[in-house]
């Protein structure tokens, strides 16, 4: 007998030679009918394993990312037999599971292929997954696999077995086919009932330019039809809301190459909707007791000796920059948080002055490689909506309080409804890792997980995620497309005040360190815009809208009165613009559709005799001919209803 | 008989041998009793000098620069002679007039000198110059020359001399003294009424740390007593509104030596009043039509390549940033142009989207020695509040007469009312030197000329003033010491649209080239709020100030009522603090006064009980007891009379 613990605690008896499956099968039906992956003292085994020694096992289904992992890979396994079969002489070469579905990488030798044959080896696919065949996992020696490749001419098996150790080399069988493979199956292909093959690519051999190129194919699969119509259907949304397509049909920015690449240009519509975020934010900030700083984009090298960052990413940042004489050496500075602490030290403060909350729209520069990079998600400068919160320790619950309430705020009039926090403490285990002395964490940490709970969050713990200088609270934001951005970072920082010598005097008359929280609700300007594209498919807020409503003129006669309407509007503070070509006012309405303007006001004869407009909501169709001051009105208490104000 | 023309075109017969002075009595005696300097065919003479050739003379008195430079020169004379007597051994160098005085170099020997020997200096210098004598200029042969300073052991003026041809040596006498000089002296001592030793400081012997350290001694000295007793009042007063001094009582900026030199740290209360400067300006450009953009603080190498910068100016500026790898090549942005040239080329223009104006905050870095630095005056980044309107050659005219409306707004809303404008024009007989055609030259200068005029500029014309690019119009402001300070450049630009192949579609459906105008009113915010610190002494207008009314409670009793009353106050848009401590209410005032607070209002159990309070004004003492209103609306009254909307 072997005694296997589960994951919810219990140890179960079984005899020796029992499998993950069995073992499914003695807790329900349901789970042995759904049982596709397992793991056994930590290493992936296939569900018909035999179990010989005591053990914790986990068993995964399709909803567990390691059970995705083991149904793509067995996937990838049926491409190569339906490649095999359909292209004789093609060598196999690797073929894993990925973020989403799997890869082969294939030398078709002389066959060519092209997206156009994907239909027929998805056919093959189905028809081998229809099959029900069993993958089967067995072990063979170091001289038998090589000598299976090398009758089959295959260099690249042959390399992968000789970089192996005997007695450590697996084949898997299924139906006709053979592949080297570690294991990680589902039982069988009859799990896989939707195959779509989604890309060829170009890829070296073991990623070297050096090595034959060969043919990277990228596929998808899955259990239910409906589910792979369901990734197709995400697939083309997230498409179409691709912020880097809907910047440039917004107008938003740009990018040259002589300028550089990752480095942004923000046009006019861009830069006025980055005012209008930074604009709110600064207004709750106000009411929230920060003030605003402004501080150079660069400093001296020894700043960031200083702080810590010279010597933990200076190599691979941008390099200095050196003066012509005088010998000086500055950085761009890639954080905001050295030049704050010498803010903070430029002058004495007593406890009485504390807190203070020092806020900056301050833009940084990181480098990153330029295959990296990616339109505002990934970019080498950016604007941080940056502060530093210096008090005391006994703030510090307050402090953060508040902090969260600034970011819940933020989520709130920009549609995120959907997120979920993590704190992330210290690991008990290994205290020396981290700055700052057993009260002061117990302090932070209780701290943080208090707020949390009194703020209602969703939230978990993470023990030992904290930085080395302090714990912190990151919020997930889900979005529209069901994906997950890390927004608004809250961290304590013990090592900052230590490394600027930091101080105030308290009220025992004595001199002692501030903390320090860094936090950021939009972390920076250009990703929050990213992600916010995204999530609204470029329909924002009606208050954060480049223009709220677009003047449709019947015909160019009437642009004298559109002009009156722009103004009467103005005067409302609405945005909006005219459209007084000479278009049929169908034309115009669908091109105001499609650039996203969320009201529509049509202007003709019977319009300007009664001084109204005609209102279109966008989606929604005619609401109805009204007074220009009426219109002024449904916009503002739409506004309203989205955008309250701060409240402290 | 030699024919003198005179500056108003006139030309008069003379007797051959007639002085400068002779000619001044032919035209006034009054003028003959104020001439002290005369420059004769563009070389300078004395006043008794013959002229003995036909020629062009200009007579100069105090009020002329030319008159001021002779005068504190031949006081410098006038010291060294009274340095002389009272230190024997002590050996003269060089003794200039500069911008504000004049100096002298002395080799003291053994003797020591302070500030505590000025007055018996002066005293000495003010009983020669009672005595009247004249200066007289004679030439010396180099050997005679030579030979006075050997015997006297002044190896300076022999190394003076020994650089100087034979017969382009004189001496100059007046009482007992002798100079070795070149000339340009006022008539005799007798003119120089007041005299007052500045400071004294060391200075190497012509400049080089090589060699001996010489005492420099500064003066200045003037025709009347008056004078002097306006220059040192002038000077204490410039003192005191000093911006670095200012900047660091009203806590308005910092700078910290691990930041660098030259780069400020704007602080909470400097942050906000530069943001409101910014605000007012950006709302004056959406109203003219003004786009704001955003682009980073750095550019490849190869942008300022294309832009021209890096070959003008690379070597002497911040030297290149590297990337770790893909060797990029990146530079600190020294313009903010390159980048909005790149934004115009991110999309193609019709004539009908013309012009395109493209404003932005956008701080910029430039390397100067850290010797220049000075304050926020000489920095090594700053934000120019920057535009680049690209227009059609046809609207040059127009759109120049918008930025001189915009620039007028700028200095009237600030209160700058003492300005003249210079209009920079090419030289005519140096076309070369320039880029672009006659047709395109002539069409900017008559626009500028025309603009200046139909603005009622009081203008000057420059030509061959204008930089190779294209002409411009410059605003000298006159703070109110009497100080003169470039503010507000308009430049035409036809080089940079080549360079960056900038282009339009005309109405002719041909290719087109835009005309750039660089424009910038402030010219950098931090030299900006320098030059306004220095003019209004941080007497800001009242809608700049950072806090306009100071609440003082006669007792911490009345703090509640003091929040009552500053919550009102925010609630109209007045920013206000107060001031609860347990203070002296007089030591309160005396204090809100000295921080430039504009308004104080004073609250005690009357006031609480009536809901009022006690307004009393800066500089002007109490204005009465009255409801919070009221005061409001004082307040928000004075704003509308100095801050008007921009009007188009």
């Amino acid at each position: 007998m072997i005694k296997v613990s589960l994951p919810d605690g219990s140890i179960k008896e079984f005899e020796k030679g029992t499998t993950p499956l069995d073992v499914a099968n003695s807790i329900s039906a349901g789970l042995a009918r759904n049982v596709i992956s397992a793991k056994f003292n930590k290493e992936t085994v296939e569900v018909s394993t035999p179990l010989t020694t005591d053990g914790s096992l986990t068993l995964f289904t399709w909803k567990d990312d390691e059970g995705k992992k083991a149904f793509w890979h067995s996937s990838a396994h049926v491409m190569a037999q339906a490649i095999e079969e359909m292209y004789p002489g093609a060598k196999l070469t690797i073929g894993p599971a990925i973020e989403n579905g799997f890869y082969y990488d294939v030398d078709f030798g002389e066959h060519k292929i092209s997206e156009n044959d994907f239909k027929k080896i998805e056919d093959r696919m189905l028809q081998i997954a229809r099959e029900k065949h069993e993958f089967k996992l067995r072990e063979v020696s170091k001289a038998d696999a090589l000598s299976y490749y090398k009758e089959r001419d295959n260099q690249f098996k042959v390399e992968l077995i000789e970089n192996l150790q005997d007695g450590d080399i697996t084949f898997c069988d299924h139906d006709s086919f053979t592949d080297l493979c570690r294991g990680g199956h589902i039982p069988n292909t009859g799990f896989i009932k939707a195959v779509k093959l989604m890309s060829a690519a170009g890829a070296y051999w073991r990623g070297d330019e050096n090595n034959p190129q060969l043919t990277r194919i990228y596929g998808i699969s899955f259990p239910k039809q409906k589910e792979l119509k369901e990734y197709l259907a995400l697939l083309e949304e997230a498409k179409k809301r691709d912020h880097r397509k809907l910047g440039k049909e917004l107008q938003l920015f740009t990018f040259s190459q002589k300028v550089g690449q990752g480095l942004p240009l923000w046009l006019p519509k861009g830069a006025a909707l980055r005012e209008r975020l930074e604009n709110f934010l600064k207004k709750a900030q106000q009411k929230a007791g920060y003030e605003m700083v402004v501080s150079p984009h660069i400093g001296q090298k020894e700043l960031y000796v200083t702080s810590g960052h010279y010597a933990k990413y200076g190599e691979d940042s941008f390099q200095p920059i050196h003066t012509p004489n005088e010998g000086e050496e500055f950085l761009l500075k890639p954080m905001n948080c050295p030049h704050h602490c010498e803010i903070y030290n430029s002058q004495s403060w007593s406890y009485r002055d504390l807190p203070k909350r020092f806020a900056e729209f301050g833009t940084v520069y990181r480098y990153e490689q330029s295959g990296e990079l990616h339109g505002l998600t990934r970019v080498r400068g950016f604007t941080q909506d940056d502060a530093h919160i210096f008090c005391t320790p006994d703030q510090l619950d307050e402090e953060f309080k508040k902090v969260i309430d600034l970011t819940l705020y933020v989520f709130d009039s920009l549609g995120f409804d959907n997120f979920t926090a993590q704190v992330s403490l210290r690991d008990p285990e290994d205290k020396d890792k981290y700055i700052g002395g057993d009260e002061v964490w117990d302090k932070a940490e209780t701290a943080i997980i208090n707020a949390a709970k009194e703020k209602g969050l969703n939230y978990v713990v993470e023990t030992g995620e904290a930085a080395f200088y302090g714990p912190k609270l990151d919020f997930m934001v889900r979005d529209a497309l069901g994906r997950s951005w890390q927004l608004g970072t809250i961290q304590v920082d013990y090592n900052l005040p230590e490394r600027f010598d930091l101080t105030y005097k308290g009220s025992d008359n004595e001199t002692h360190r501030p903390v320090m929280i860094h936090r950021a609700p939009f972390g920076s300007m250009e990703r929050f815009i990213a992600i916010l594209l995204e999530h609204t498919a470029g329909n924002f807020p009606l208050w954060l809208m480049p223009e709220q409503a677009m003047i449709l003129s019947i015909s160019e006669k009437y642009e004298k009165y559109a002009q009156k309407v722009l103004t009467l509007l103005e005067n409302n503070e609405i945005r909006a613009v005219a459209d007084n070509r000479n278009e049929t006012i169908g034309k115009k309405i669908r091109e105001a559709e499609m650039n996203k303007f969320p009201y529509m006001l049509i202007i003709g004869e019977q319009e300007e005799q009664d001084g109204t407009v005609s209102v279109r909501k966008r989606g929604e169709g005619d609401i109805g001919t009204m007074p220009v001051e009426d219109f002024a009105e449904i916009i503002n208490n739409e506004i309203k209803k989205t955008l309250k104000a701060f409240k402290v």
